[in-house]
């Protein structure tokens, strides 16, 4: 039979929304509102092949689920609420608690937002969608889908930093990991697309986008990635830095008093792509730039390439070996130069790169006779939610 | 004609010297002053197969050094300090602008103390050394060897930060690296034993002790190493953390309200193997707790060749290949179980280490049939500054 899963991404003043038919996985309706809070908030619908836009007044989370779900039975897109049988929510962090996603029941609630303190700036918008939702839609089973959960497979010699054991036992601090969805969606659909059972495949993925990951798939199982204690580590980004010497913070924050929110700033929000090219954080941009000449831009692209390489090299030996690499994300799916880049001269590795089947585009753009499969696969975070809604 | 080259590495309370003839490389005496500073400081000596030590007032540097030429005449190992032609001084941090072994001039030592800012213990007490043999020995050219100037042949893709620009420009934030002589002496010791020159090898050093690098060493030039802005970064040491997610530091600040310099001394002194096994920094010590059953000493040991492991990945990578993996320093040169640890199950990257020879400290411990040779080398940092005076 039949059912309706929506499939929830809350941000601090957004929420996206997917409705989706399950199992078959057809899209029915999908949409986002923005600018929540404010008098001007912008509502967008896509159903049926239209794509609506109005500007209304929306003062919180509470009152744009209700707007949107009013906005379905007026547009008879679902006859009554009782038809959506399930919310999936995205949920930044779930600590060591969610090994999986989860039924919310008061309990998960509580401890949802009890890891605010691990990721400020998402758990407690995340908690706000789902209490939303809850209240609209009482009836509909509320399931939890994590970022991280999908790499509490690492092991205690991968996530632990090599600080005093007890900044691990009493603060938490140990990797994590984030974008979890994206990559065991894309290794679930590479694994298919090879036509081999994921168990049998050594997969590394790299989702590149305004925030970038890579992860070590082995087996099905995450056994290593890029991001850390939070969504900072790892390669360069949009804006954020990615791993540098630590010891760059003191130095920084000494040198120009700056405060430890100054410092998350700088890291977070004026490195990377922006920081090095100076001209934008959008990998396009500085693409655009760099071809008009500008070094920095063309600096800012070879470091992002160079440490994304560095991460494929780690994960090969982590693995000891190599079946599959996958491109994914806005910068994986789209740009061609990156994924050259990032493959040049990787051949010692398995790796090497059909320029052809590259700039059309293909699935698999590996050369014939390359051991190691290269795909370019399309990330479907939302699917993936309503999957899990309906596996829990 | 045979000359006398003496080899000196000032610490902030101590001073270790060699003395050698060259060009047969022969050491004439060596030995370390203790505790400089102090009532009760320590000289220690050996020449002609004797060892002598004992225990006297030295007030600083100065003293240390004429004491020293002084305990060389008394015993007749030169007869004038006209003999010693050259003095070669270990310099921590030659920045951007030494880029070689130095002759040291006036506009030198007034560089060399510049570059204190990114150096704050050494290179001012380097700078101290090097006046009090000036002073001594008036008529011996001095000679600065950087730890910093072999990795001055990375490229600008490498060295830099994913950082606001500016932070390059205006504070000279950039990877410099570290272990400099070391690296260089011990892939030139590797090429000669390899018999192949090494301008057509790619090797992985990984100078494991107390302090630890890897660097990646394309036809004779440094094009990548663990260590960075400073000695911290990279992988797993005694007491030093190497690469963390930046964002644990303001979030430690924050939480224990730690100054920048109490973070410092966090992420420098009471992490790496101490941190995590909490037993002690010293490998063996470790290592013995390991075996006793200590399972965070486990762990740490696991962390530690897990963070190596990463780094070679990462470099054949950045190399597009490999012939050579170099072990040196008092972990790589003398722990097979380190490097066992390390070597294990990198078939994929050529890398087979043959038990048998690992276990007799063979110096070359690869399969037979492997491409790629796994060297075990003594470095000699000291032979190779007196070297560099010749050559400069």
């Amino acid at each position: 039979m039949s059912q309706k899963i929506m499939a929830i991404n809350a941000g601090s003043s957004s929420l996206k929304f997917q409705l989706f038919s399950m199992p078959d996985e057809q899209v029915i309706t999908k949409g986002l509102i923005e600018r929540i809070g404010k008098q001007d908030a912008i509502f967008t619908i896509e159903f049926a092949g239209q794509k609506q836009k109005e500007t209304l007044p929306v003062s919180d989370h509470q009152q744009a689920v209700d707007h949107l779900l009013k906005v379905l039975l007026d547009h008879q897109i679902i006859r009554s609420l009782d038809e959506i049988s399930g919310v999936g929510h995205r949920v930044a962090h779930g600590g060591e608690a969610f090994r999986d996603s989860a039924l919310i029941d008061d309990a998960a609630l509580y401890e949802i937002e009890q890891l605010s303190i691990l990721a400020p700036l998402h758990n407690p918008v995340n908690a706000i969608g789902i209490r939303a939702f809850l209240k609209a839609l009482p009836h509909a089973k509320a399931v939890a889908v994590f970022d991280t959960s999908f790499h509490q497979t690492m092991a205690p010699d991968t996530y632990l930093y090599p600080l005093p054991y007890r900044y691990y036992t009493e603060l938490g601090i140990r990797r994590y990991g984030f974008h979890g969805t994206s990559h065991k969606y894309v290794s679930q659909v590479c694994a298919e697309k090879m036509d081999t059972p994921l168990s049998e495949l050594r997969i590394i993925s790299c989702h590149l986008g305004n925030g970038s990951s890579i992860c070590a798939i082995q087996h099905g199982r995450s056994v290593n990635t890029s991001m850390g204690f939070t969504p900072l580590a790892g390669v360069m980004m949009g804006t954020r830095c990615g791993d540098i010497d630590p010891s760059i913070m003191p130095f920084i924050a000494q040198r120009e008093a700056k405060t430890p929110d100054e410092m998350n700033l700088l890291i977070n929000n004026e490195s990377g792509l922006l920081g090095v090219s100076g001209v934008s954080n959008d990998y396009r941009d500085v693409e655009q730039a760099a071809k008009n000449g500008n070094p920095q831009a063309q600096l800012a692209l070879r470091m992002f390439a160079n440490r994304i390489r560095d991460f494929i090299g780690s994960y090969i030996a982590h693995m000891g070996g190599l079946d599959a690499l996958i491109f994914t994300g806005g910068i994986g799916e789209n740009s061609r130069t990156a994924r050259a880049a990032i493959c040049h001269a990787l051949d010692y590795l398995g790796i090497s790169l059909d320029a052809g089947k590259n700039n059309s585009n293909e699935t698999f753009i590996q050369q014939s006779a390359a051991p190691v499969s290269i795909a370019v696969i399309n990330t479907n975070e939302e699917l993936m939610i309503a999957r899990d809604v309906m596996r829990v």
